[in-house]
C-alpha cells in the first residue's frame, strides 16, 4: 500500500530532521568552540541525505497511487500534505540548488564583514547575483505550482498566502500607522510627562533570572517533561517536539529583555509541544508556517505578556524570584511603560508592536518590486529611505547598516519571509478577539495566571490542526471570518491609543 | 578510483557516526525526560542507514580493487582496517541480527528487573537463549575470520588478541595476585594502624567540585576547545574527537569519587582527542580497541593520579577550589589511604585495581566455557562462586545479585569485553615503564603537573597511530616488548607491597 510507503519514508525523514534538529541547538548551546567544523560536515551530510531520501523519484508514483487508495479524511490531507511538500522539495534542479546555497553562502558571509563596516558598494555585486538567483527561483517555483512569482515564494514559508489578499490588508494596515504612530507616541509623551520610566536598580543575577523565566514558563504552559531552557547568543526555539530546545540570553543590567523574549519563544514552543503526536513524522503533522508561528510566539508575548492582566500575576513572581529590591516601588504602569515603549527606528528587530509592521511593509512591498524587476538591487538605497521617511518619517540614506543591510534574510536570499511577522501579530490579535467570545472571563484568568482554558482553545484551533489546512483556512476556521486588519488595530488602539 | 570512493563513504559514515554519538550524548546529560521515545526511534533509523552504507555489497569490490591502487603505506593500512571493519559488519546475516537484537534487549530488560530481586532462577531462561546465540554468533564470526570462536568474538573489541597469549599472561598475573591480595591487605592492615583513615568533613558543593574537576582535566591536558564536562547518571566519555562528552556525577558527602572519575574519563578524552584528524572518517582513524582505550584511562586514573607525586601538586589544587577546610590536616598519606584502599568484594565496578583484575580473569575463564559448551548456563552459580572463593576467597552463592547477575555484559550479549578491563590496566602500567626510560624526570614532571612531555610521549606512541597496527603490535611497538603481566606486577608491589 503506497500510503503505508508515505508512513515508512516519513519514520526515516523524521529520525534525519530530529538528528539535525538536535545537533543544531546542541550546536548553539553545549558545542565545543572546535567542534564547528566537524559539525558542519555531518549536519550537511545529512542533510544531503534527508534531500536524496525525500526527493526520491519513486515518492512521486506513490503520491499518486496513495490518492486512489482507501483514506479517511485526515490521510487525504496527509497525502495532499505529503505532495506540497515533495513537489517543493523537488521543483528546483540540483544544478540549481548548488549554485544557489553557494551564491547564498558567500553573500551570507560577505554581509556579515560589510554590514558593521555599513558598505552597500562592495556589497552591492553580490546581491545583484543573489536577486538574479531568487528570480530564477521564483520563475521555477511558479512553473512546478501555477502560482504567480512572488506568491510561489511566500507559498513556501506560509501555504496559501497570496499577494491578493495580503496586499489588501497590509495597505489598511498601512494607512492606520502612519496616523496611528504619531498618535501613539503623543499619548506615550503625555502618559510619561505623569508617570515618569523609572531607572533599573542591576545588577540582576544571571541564576535569579533563569529561574525568573523558568516560572514565566511554567506559568504559561510550557511542558518541561517535553522540553527545556538553554543559553546561547541569538535566543531560539529548535529542538523537536517531544524535546523542545529554547534559549534565551541574559544581560545583568536589566532583565525584562530577557523575559520577554523566553515568553516569547515559549508561544513558539507551546505550538511545537502542542503539534499532534500521531501525525508527527508527516509534513501534516507539522507547524502550518512562519506566519502561523509567529502568531503563536507573538500571542503569548503580545496578546498575553504585555498586557495589565498578565502583570497581575507576573509582578509578584518578579518579586518572588529576583527579590523585593530588584524593581523597589514599581507598579503594573511601570512595567508597562518599560514592556510597551513605542518608538520610531531604524531597526526592525529593535521595534516595537506599533512601529515593526511598518519596517515589514517596506521589505514586502521592495521585494515584490525586487522579484517582478520592477526594481533593481541598486535602487534599493533610495527607494528605502524614501519608505522609512514616508513610513516612520526618518531617514537611512546615509546609514546602510541600519538601512537595507540590516538583515540576512536578502543576503541569504530569503525572499517571502518579511511578511509572515505582520501576518503573525495579525492572526495573533484576531485568534485573540475570537478566543475572548469563547471565553469571555479570559482576562480574569490572565490575571490569575491560568492558562489552562486558553491554551485549550489555542490547541483545538491552531496546534492539533497542524498542517491540515492551508494558512488562510486555518485562520477562517479558528476565527469564522478570512484575515483582516481590524483587530490588530483594535488591539494597537487599546493599548496605545490614550 | 576505489580509495577514494572509500574516502567519500567514510565521510557519510563519519557524519552519521557524529550523529548517534553527539545524541547519545545529548540523551544522558541534556533531553529533556520526555524526550526519549522519539529519540529512541532516532538513533535506531540513523544506526540503521549507517548499517545499510557501510554494508553495501559495492564496497567489497571497491576494497578489492583498491588493494591494487598505487598507495602508500597508511593509505594500505587504511584499506585493510575498512575490510577488516566491513568482515565484522557484514559476517552476521541480518536476520541473525534482528534475532539476537531482540533477544538481548529482552534479556537486558528483564535484568535490570529480576538484578534487584537476585531472582537467577527467573533470569536463567534468558540467559541461556542469550548464550546460544552467543555461540551462534561466535561461530559464525569465526567462519568469516578464521578465528577460533572466543578469539573471533574478543577481536571485535582488541583485534589481534587471541587466548593463546592471554591465557599466559592471565595465568601468571592470577597466580602472582592469589598470593599478594593477602599481602597488600595486611600491609594495609599494618599501616592504617600507625595512620588511619581520616574522616571527610563535607557537605561539598557541587559546583566547588565541578571546578576542582575541570581544574583536573585542565592539568592533564585535556582540550577545551574540543570538548566539555557534563554531569549524568552514570558517568562516560563519548561524544566524538572534535567535541568529547565527558560526564561525571556528584555525591556531596565526599568529592574524591568524583574526581577519580574525571580523572579516568580524561584519560579516554585525552585517547580521543588525540586521534589523527585527517583519518578522523576511516577506521584506521580510531581508537585501537578497548583494552587500549582502557590502557589510556587507566593511565591517567592509575599510573598517574593515585600515585603520590600527583597529590604534590593535586592537594594544593584541592585546598584552591574546595577551600582550606575541606580536608583539614590531611597530607598526601591521607589522600593516598583513601585513594588506593584494598579490600576484598563482590563487585567488580567498585573494586580497587589489585583486586579488580580477579573479577576479570573469572569471567574471562567462564566465557571461554559458556562459548565452548563446556559450562551450561545453569552451572554458572556454582561455578562462578568456586572461583570466587578460590581467587578472592568470599562466597556469593546465596547472592546472586551481586555475583553472576551483577554485569549487564552477559545479559546484552557481550561475550569477549571483559578481558580488555585488565589488559588495560597491564598496558597502562606497561606503557608507563617505557615512558620512564625514555623520560627519566617523569617522576618530576608528574610532581609539577606537568604532562607535556609524558603526553607527547603518548600522542607519538598510541594516540597518534591510531588503529595503523593490531593491538598487540601496538603495545610492541609502544613498549619494545608483547604485553606481558611484569610491569603490572611490578606496580602493584611498588605501591602495595610495603
Amino acid at each position: 500500500m503506497s500510503f503505508q510507503k508515505l508512513d515508512e519514508l516519513g519514520r526515516k525523514l523524521e529520525s534525519l530532521e530530529h538528528a539535525i534538529s538536535i545537533l543544531g541547538a546542541d550546536e548553539a548551546t553545549h558545542m565545543a568552540v572546535g567542534g564547528g567544523e566537524k559539525r558542519a560536515e555531518a549536519m550537511s551530510n545529512l542533510a544531503g541525505m534527508y534531500h536524496a531520501q525525500a526527493t526520491a523519484p519513486q515518492i512521486a508514483d506513490w503520491i499518486e497511487s496513495a490518492k486512489s487508495e482507501d483514506l479517511d479524511d485526515d490521510q487525504r490531507r496527509a497525502v495532499g500534505e505529503f505532495e506540497r511538500s515533495y513537489v517543493n522539495a523537488t521543483c528546483l534542479p540540483t544544478e540549481f540548488v548548488q549554485r544557489r546555497t553557494a551564491a547564498t553562502m558567500r553573500s551570507e558571509q560577505l554581509w556579515r564583514d560589510l554590514r558593521p563596516k555599513g558598505d552597500w558598494d562592495s556589497f552591492l555585486p553580490a546581491l545583484e547575483g543573489v536577486i538574479a538567483l531568487v528570480r530564477e527561483e521564483a520563475a521555477l517555483r511558479s512553473a512546478a505550482t501555477g502560482l504567480a512569482a512572488y506568491d510561489a515564494l511566500m507559498d513556501q514559508y506560509d501555504p496559501g498566502n497570496r499577494t491578493a489578499d495580503i496586499d489588501t490588508v497590509f495597505a489598511d494596515l498601512k494607512s492606520f500607522l502612519k496616523d496611528f504612530v504619531p498618535t501613539a507616541l503623543s499619548v506615550q509623551e503625555r502618559r510619561l510627562a505623569q508617570h515618569p520610566r523609572k531607572p533599573l536598580h542591576g545588577p540582576y543575577p544571571i541564576e535569579k533570572q533563569r529561574e525568573l523565566g523558568l516560572a514565566a514558563m511554567r506559568a504559561v504552559g510550557f511542558d518541561f517533561t517535553h522540553g527545556s531552557l538553554a543559553v546561547s547568543h541569538h535566543p531560539f526555539c529548535g529542538g523537536v517536539p517531544t524535546d523542545v530546545r529554547m534559549t534565551t540570553r541574559y544581560r545583568t543590567d536589566e532583565f525584562l529583555t530577557s523575559l520577554m523574549g523566553v515568553l516569547h519563544e515559549t508561544g513558539h514552543a507551546l505550538y511545537e509541544q502542542g503539534l499532534p503526536k500521531q501525525w508527527s513524522h508527516w509534513p501534516l503533522g507539522k507547524a502550518r508556517g512562519m506566519g502561523m508561528h509567529e502568531s503563536q510566539s507573538l500571542f503569548v508575548e503580545m496578546q498575553l505578556a504585555r498586557s495589565p492582566e498578565f502583570w497581575e500575576f507576573m509582578l509578584p513572581l518578579v518579586h518572588q524570584h529576583m527579590g523585593d529590591q530588584a524593581i523597589p516601588g514599581w507598579d503594573i504602569a511601570d512595567v508597562l511603560n518599560e514592556v510597551n515603549f513605542v518608538e520610531r527606528g531604524y531597526i526592525r528587530v529593535d521595534a516595537d508592536e506599533v512601529t515593526y509592521p511598518l519596517h515589514v511593509i517596506l521589505r514586502y512591498e521592495l521585494e515584490q518590486d525586487l522579484v517582478s524587476g520592477k526594481l533593481e538591487a541598486s535602487q534599493i538605497p533610495e527607494a528605502w529611505d524614501a519608505k522609512m521617511t514616508e513610513y516612520l518619517g526618518i531617514s537611512t540614506i546615509n546609514d546602510p547598516k541600519d538601512g537595507p543591510m540590516q538583515d540576512v534574510h536578502w543576503p541569504g536570499g530569503a525572499f517571502g519571509y518579511f511578511p509572515s511577522y505582520t501576518l503573525g501579530a495579525m492572526i495573533a490579535a484576531q485568534l485573540s478577539a475570537a478566543m475572548q467570545k469563547d471565553l469571555p472571563d479570559m482576562r480574569d484568568q490572565i490575571r490569575q495566571g491560568d492558562f489552562t482554558a486558553i491554551n485549550q482553545w489555542r490547541a483545538d484551533k491552531v496546534w492539533n490542526e497542524a498542517s491540515r489546512y492551508t494558512t488562510p483556512e486555518l485562520i477562517t476556521r479558528a476565527t469564522g471570518e478570512p484575515l483582516n486588519a481590524d483587530y490588530f488595530k483594535a488591539h494597537l488602539k487599546a493599548r496605545y491609543g490614550g
